[in-house]
């Protein structure tokens, strides 16, 4: 684990598909968000997961994501480690970092924005206290993003 | 096409599938960036693609992508039209802008970083003068984040 | 069309998608069962889907498939046409054949056995007359097996 | 493991993904095909897999498969067991015979025809000894299906 990082961290160990590779043998850019939603699933566990699946409860749903991709991830036997933290805790919403790594290679960061649906009443819903305070022992540092850029003008 | 947009853009109507919903019966959040990619390889088209796929040429590698899901979008007969067009261009790298939208909805935004990558000499080479010029018409607005947040402290 | 099929068939064109080739840069033999689904679900249309999807209806489930892979399919912009055929009906379960085909090429055969489900009741419901009716006017031939072997002793 | 099968059965635990459902809760039939594929890559090894992936040398193509779904699936954060056996050795191809199961309940049975395939000649080529002993050393019963279907004639 890196130094500069002094919070807690979730690992989760995601094991990769023969057919998360593309035809260049990498795993595909768009696998690699198939991946996060693993580790995603597997750290928050089945009770957020049951409560979504059962209809009349909790959807969980993804508001935005961003991703950067650092080195090719190519397949391998061995499941992948991806540590998963909290960088935002809103009222109804709340932001997940991701680093999928290795011995020392990042192959990816990411964010994701989650926020509570409420099935029934088909609004966001706010965060439960025991919600909460799960999130808030996952709290960790923002994402350093080495590639978001600030928007400016149209290029020419 | 919306008015403050004033730069072409190339619209390509992308096929749902019937497996890209969710339990939830929404097109997967994953499943949106599948898309784009179809988008994306549908505009710029077979000389590109297969110049990868030949695995002698150039492959066309993501850097880096950021969605944001603005409405829930459901399974359709109809395809769904996508809108891309060219945010940045780089020496060897370029930003796609995208929109999935139909008829006054816009599900969903997001942007992909590119770059071009010699799989003989396995570093990025630089976009050639045909490469910079299709680009260049098809230069639009940067696309103006709703949900992007600026980072500052951990969590509290 | 063949000389020798005089029974009308379905021709669904179904659109392929780059992921859908692996690391051959073939469509991946469990992607051809994909894009049989998609010519199903184009045949049978939107009203059994709905059905299917309103929960309070009918699912439409497959109990059975077979497939043959005759030639490597390789990614093209054009959608690949997929014939479909009825070639038994039952009480609650009926059967269809595919061709997935184009310009003289068969690339794969196959057979899937569908059958309706309750989801109430949680039990398999009979066809309906209408359902009848309609798998009667695409009833067809039986597959010409290429491939498939008669069951006798282990391997020596 | 059931008493009549008295042959070696390899055993191959697969991971489940939450996104392998389908609308209806259950692990959606195409992917049931993806977790056999698992399940032969992870059983055969890195060797074949290499192999095939380097381009020079050999790649296992899949020429049929044959899948009978005998109780739904649903997801589960434990990989599910599938065994799998040799069914069938050629020549230049084999049968692998497979049963997704847990706990006495059969999920699925499947066999799929597979081939070696020489990229540079481009042709299958024969198997190799030490191939047919592996092979071999595999074998177990034919399959037992149980919704197979002797063709006859058209429907009426």
């Amino acid at each position: 684990m890196r130094e500069h990082v002094r919070v807690p961290r979730q690992r989760v160990l995601v094991p990769l598909r023969w057919s998360d590779t593309d035809v260049y043998g990498h795993v595909n850019n768009v696998m690699i968000l198939r991946l996060l939603e693993e580790a995603r699933v597997a750290a928050l566990g089945e009770d957020w997961l049951n409560s979504a699946q059962q209809g009349s409860g909790t959807a969980l749903l993804v508001a935005r994501q961003e991703v950067e991709y650092l080195a090719p991830l190519t397949y391998q036997v061995a499941p992948v480690p991806i540590d998963l933290w909290v960088t935002r805790i809103g009222a109804s919403d709340f932001e997940l970092g991701y680093e999928v790594l290795d011995e020392g290679v990042i192959y990816a960061r990411a964010e994701t924005t989650l926020f509570t649906f409420d099935q029934v009443g088909q609004r966001p819903r706010r965060l439960t206290e025991p919600e909460r305070k799960q999130l808030l022992d996952w709290a960790g540092d923002p994402i350093r993003w080495r590639r978001r850029r600030e928007k400016t003008a149209a290029p020419r």
